[in-house]
């Protein structure tokens, strides 16, 4: 079943030609964003420009009309105005195309019956026409492995990796993809879906399931017609492919929105946040938890316990800084335990007694520049058998501004340990000074799986969110 | 009595003269640093550096001994090694200096009775020689309108303005004041006392209530050694100047952290936060909160009500941040009301019908570059008798890549609103792409008295954090 859902989306995400009707001179216009958007990208299939007005654009052969293209469509991307959306689709059906992307607005996000008549009536053409569609009043497929950016954001198009997207808000799913060539996240395919009238989050939900690139699935829903199945899905799916969930709406103010938005039903947010933890879904609350959780489940490969060890300020002024990241990461029930005898020995060697805390949380009191005695302390405190995992709680953007050969020192010690044994390398750096080069620090350490968080309380939070994941496939 | 506490410290804050003992002609030491740091800063008393070693330095008139200084020496920062703490102390009263600032560590905060012994001998010298101590274990003072900056760190210097800071790590107090300069954060006076074995947190909550420059005070705080003086002295000051605290040592592993730190016993949480609560104190829990909280005391004034309007998505895609954004302030207890008809009558006859959402949340569907509908929208909202305060949430950064002069005609469109009325202006702008450029229209903005935060999770704890503290104050 599964490989009968990779066959029948072939259309949606590996599409041999999309069209782009609603294409006009206006490089501002979304028709025309959407068609740049797919050329400056190096689309992999072949792309049509349908131009249902008199403009003309010089640098592509253009179509007035969706079925006079010579070659089969099998995927159409939409930006008309809404009362036009019935004749696309009869178009579509003539054309024999596979699935209709429907950017444009103004169906049941409205409240009004007009737009809900069109939208059932667009549902009816498409079981009828023997096409799908995704939308309306959506975004659409991402796919950078496929050159298929969001809209026209070929720009911002991100590396291809291993985190699915499915997404009902077109916004939220493009900053995600942002956050991610901004930090090292990758994608393997995503999706906005908007109104969600025929294809909605349970069939990409599927698709993604069986999707052999895809192996963690971030999803920012705001409602659903069929939850019974959405349950089912996320149950089937979590216990092999990590699945965090972002639901919109879940306060009345925010339910309200949500129906002008996607016109979705947001539902009790009591209930969904239950019926989706108990089918395994980890949940979030901002977009920033979203996008840490993804990071920490692409960077850190599945490992056991909980117990950090916290090292804080390289450079001096630890010791607030060691008392701030305990507080954060207990408060989120992690544990930071003693050392062993041994490690706290080897410490007392190697470190200044004076300006020092040698336990853990561990303040190395301004060791500065020695990337020896660097290098023996991380080697001591990894290899505790007390300890999990391992926190620099450092500023790298700020270091960066006078000594940036010593950050990639650093940095290089760092990627060298976390290639040559088990335990995983996480870094608290606050962004406050952050520019380009720091990003670029912050990228080749996400690269390497050293994930590097913001603030300690989003390194906390990721960090919960992925070991009470792997706590629960364990239990199960 | 508050007349008595400011010529009091006199020598703390306003030195005629400061000597730094412990100076070498070693850049990195932390001596010459400070000394370095008062000289680059422009500090506006005397510097006498002193050399205990045999080292020399070309620039300046050095002295072996403190005894040897020509004139007379208010205030003295000692950073040599603890052994040498209690002869030095014999200078400072030999020479009649009036305040001793001890970077020196090596005390009470090692747990060892010999650490905590010498501390005790250390205050009472000080009683003797009729000086003040501040630390050990401590950065001492910071005052940036008379030039003093944190350590050495004259570059981090900021701008003058209505912030104190009491804080008892020495980084938590350089860190806040370098996202003061990175936000338009402004400060009066700063202390970080460390150990704190003679003059303590009430002594400067009290110095700090009579400071006329000083409007707002941010705290972090890990233990007291009188806890009925400190509620008291809050308690009374609370009323006219919001006191923002955030207590480090909240969980068991963090208690003992503060222990290894300063020395201080961090006490049970909950008597903590209750008691300051009650006295009138704004608990926060975090860096981040810390600074936020502080930055919208000093951006917004005085105002009344918790009922916001949220307009996002600027350039499009603004309908999911909508519910994200109802989503995050609604559930901090910031309410989000129905325009008035007057209102959504007016923004029907402005803004794009489809794709826009014409409700609090405002989406308006991508205007983009229209500023004649920004300022009409802008308008409508903020005159709406049902709105306290607006809320702007899109992504100024992202923004100015393309399009830096757009936000430059925004912010000036924003500033001319918060000039001519007294509504309060917040933007969301999440830093995912900033550069230098944009924490300039940040800064700008901030000077402006418009804050900027960076995600709506700490823009809704900032705000209800100031609201709430409105509120107990219009109720007691």
């Amino acid at each position: 079943m599964n490989q009968d859902k990779l066959k029948e989306f072939e259309p949606i995400f590996y599409p041999r030609s999309i069209a782009v009707v609603g294409v006009s001179k206006d490089e501002q216009k979304w028709g025309t964003r959407f068609f740049r958007g797919l050329v400056n990208a190096g689309f992999k299939g072949k792309v049509y420009p349908v131009i249902p007005s008199d403009d003309k654009i010089e640098d592509f052969e253009s179509y007035s009309n969706l079925k006079l293209i010579p070659g089969p469509v099998d995927h159409v991307i939409v930006s008309v105005p809404a009362r036009f959306a019935l004749q696309v689709l009869d178009d579509c059906t003539a054309k024999g195309v596979k699935v209709v992307d429907f950017f444009t607005a103004g169906f049941s996000e409205t409240g009004e019956e007009q737009g809900c008549e069109l939208e059932r009536e667009m549902t009816q053409k498409a079981a009828k026409g023997g096409f799908r569609i995704i939308g309306p009043n959506c975004m659409g497929v991402y796919h950078p492995a496929y050159g298929k950016p969001w809209g026209g954001a070929y720009k911002q198009m991100g590396e291809p990796g291993t985190i699915g997207i499915i997404s009902q808000s077109g916004g939220h799913g493009y900053w995600l993809v942002v956050n991610g060539f901004v930090r090292g996240i990758r994608f393997s395919k995503g999706v906005s879906f908007g109104n969600g009238c025929d294809l909605d989050s349970v069939d990409f939900f599927e698709y993604l399931a069986a999707d052999p690139d895809t192996k963690i699935i971030g999803a920012y829903l705001e409602g659903m017609r069929d939850s019974r199945q959405l349950f089912e899905v996320i149950k089937e799916l979590s216990n092999t492919k990590p699945v965090v969930v972002w639901k919109g709406g879940r306060t009345k103010g925010g339910a309200a929105a949500v129906a002008s938005h996607t016109g979705s039903l947001a539902g009790s947010d009591t209930i969904w946040e239950a019926a989706l933890k108990q089918a395994g879904a980890i949940m979030v609350h901002s977009h920033e938890e979203w996008v840490d959780t993804l990071l920490a489940f692409q960077d850190l490969t599945r490992f056991e316990g909980n117990r950090v060890s916290i090292i804080s300020g390289l450079g001096g002024g630890g010791g607030g800084a060691s008392v701030s990241a305990t507080d954060a990461f207990i408060a989120l029930g992690l544990d930071v335990p003693p050392f062993t005898d041994v490690t706290r020995t080897g410490l007392r060697n190697i470190l200044p007694p004076v300006g020092s805390i040698l336990r853990n949380p561990l303040d190395p009191g301004g060791i500065g520049g020695n990337l020896d005695i660097f290098k023996r302390m991380i080697e001591l405190v990894i290899t505790d058998p007390n300890i999990d995992l391992v926190i620099l709680n450092d500023r790298l953007a700020a270091l960066s501004e006078s000594s940036r050969n010593w950050v990639n020192a650093i940095s290089e010690i760092l990627i060298n340990f976390r290639k040559t044994q088990s335990k995983p390398i996480v870094i608290v750096s606050a962004p406050e000074l952050a520019g380009a080069e720091s990003r670029e620090v912050e990228k080749t350490l996400s690269d390497a799986q050293i994930p590097v968080f913001p603030s300690l309380d989003r390194a906390a939070k990721a960090l919960a969110n992925i070991i009470r994941y792997w706590e629960l496939v364990n239990i199960s």
